[in-house]
């Protein structure tokens, strides 16, 4: 590689390329209202030239940074993880650069709010799955700093999600139809999100679909756990202890479900001969455990948040809630009670 | 919130914070060398104050940006996300920011390390276990831009991985201990990568086991797919249509075992008592599937890399190579061959 003694500079890299010094740092700075034809090409000379771009330097002006923080209460979990991938995908394809931000608990995510803006590090915040409260919008958006969301539920600001009522019901309508009436439900909860916050249209689900059937609730049926598949474990064990189990199994979750399927074939059962069990999610190990569930598409949600993120940096309209479709995947978990 | 006319500068900050303006600087930008008690006072003041800090403008002259790349070939596959999580937690309570770039194939790595340095966004590259090639690796070196990586196997710059041979090879010793002599393997390769950086660890400690046990290695038993669950489940089938299926399977990882144990079941056989099935791993599912594996600490890799980093930006000594044990966790997949 020729290195030149003499610093190169912008006004180089726009000579040699062929184009006014305001494209040319249009280009550097991978700012929007250039063709992609005349970024590849002033990019190619810089590099040729070996011009080392700036881009704090001449950002400061534009006020943009070019950067976007995502903001996620976990990352090696697979909801999340296949949310940021998509997400990921769409803003790195239009030049952004994903700042990640792990935040930890309640404390963990206030301390966040409270510094981000401070360092005006970010032109906007995607956050997935989680709330976001009324006082850490109003002092992002006194910062000038974008929110867009993900993968939870309803939100102040532009949101992608699925609807977990109507995905819950999707679940339970199945075994109703299959004949169960004794019905378990494993519900999850995030134990680093307030109780206020818990959505809970996966619970309400369970109760409209046994009133609609005319069942009684039994409460004995209802257990509630973190989210995680040996928490599901545990509980299908207190279901299993009752004086009559149920004949069927809705978990929240398709880890939820798995542990619950591992505690029945512990016990003996065959699934669903003795017990069904069904899930929400499509996790990818749904598949390989014959699971039926009622599919989300997670990367979808992701890439849509990213989408919309996009249309609002550039001023252009967006829609507010985008609420993608959930669908029943039928596999071999469930199937009607033995009568 | 109070909001002065006047724009606050950084004396002010320092003044109020009873602090010097070099203190108060490299508190606001994060720098090494202040007291944590003194940086969230500095902090706390900025905050009181409405100090709005530009970390781009004070970095430029130290040269620093604070900001670590973090490179991974897949984001939502639970082992590649798990590492990241590691990393993030131990970047971050450094005060390091992450910048995430998943690169998907070959053509979208080269690209990436071909237009990284010059943009000088990071301090520091990790990759998250893929290979990068030399010409690369002397790319970022010659711009200043430190590199770490985990979750690989052996690199020519720090590392953090496990030791892929020993690891398959508590797996064989196991079936073979139990008295199993017809073993499959199941290998898996990523097809993003070139076929000169597949890691092949997993697959000679195969051959290397079955040789000291003196047995002859019947190519029949070996199956190789891409990395996956539903690969797994393929092979499985290739395997149940020999003359003599093997009476135990060992996979290079928990997804592709559960594949495997998804095709066993649809045959109608009993896992372990017609076939055994072990992985690479300890994948969550493996606990919730009653998965026979070997563990891998997978966080911990990631947190091991981060720290490794953070000595080689502090300019300290740090090792070479890291490599983190394995161990066998026996579950319900694995038992003696029926006599």
């Amino acid at each position: 590689m020729a290195q030149s003694s003499r610093k190169i500079n912008m006004a180089d890299v726009a000579r040699a390329a062929g184009v006014s010094m305001a494209t040319a740092s249009r280009a550097l700075n991978n700012d929007y209202g250039v063709a992609e034809a005349t970024r590849r090409r002033v990019l190619a000379v810089a590099e040729e030239l070996s011009y080392v771009v700036s881009p704090e330097a001449s950002r400061l002006a534009g006020g943009a940074t070019g950067r976007v923080a995502v903001v996620v209460p976990h990352i090696s979990r697979w909801f999340f993880a296949t949310l940021l991938e998509g997400l990921e995908s769409v803003l790195r394809a239009a030049d952004l650069d994903v700042l990640l931000y792990h935040v930890d608990g309640i404390e963990d995510r206030h301390d966040f709010f409270h510094r981000l803006p401070a360092r005006r590090k970010v032109d906007a915040v995607v956050v997935l799955a989680f709330p976001v409260g009324e006082e850490e919008q109003r002092r992002l958006e006194l910062m000038g700093v974008t929110i867009v969301a993900a993968g939870g539920q309803h939100a102040p600001y532009p949101n992608v999600c699925i609807d977990d009522e109507t995905a819950a019901r999707q679940a339970m309508d199945h075994l109703l139809f299959l004949g169960h009436r004794r019905i378990a439900m494993i519900a999850a909860v995030d134990p680093d999100q307030p109780d206020e916050v818990q959505p809970s249209g996966r619970s309400n689900a369970y109760y409209a679909a046994l009133r609609d059937a005319g069942i009684p609730v039994d409460e004995q049926l209802v257990e509630t756990v973190n989210w995680g598949g040996t928490k599901g474990a545990d509980a299908m064990a207190k279901l299993l202890s009752l004086r009559e189990p149920p004949t069927a199994v809705y978990a929240h979750s398709d880890e939820v479900a798995l542990g619950a399927v591992r505690t029945l074939r512990r016990a003996g059962l065959r699934i669903p001969e003795d017990v069904s069990v069904i899930g929400i999610d499509d996790h990818p190990v749904a598949e390989l455990t014959d699971l039926t569930t009622v599919r989300q598409p997670v990367r979808e949600q992701g890439e849509l948040a990213g989408r919309m993120l996009l249309r609002i940096l550039r001023g252009e309209e967006t829609e507010h809630d985008v609420v993608v479709p959930t669908q029943l995947v039928i596999r071999g978990s469930t199937a009607p009670p033995r009568s």
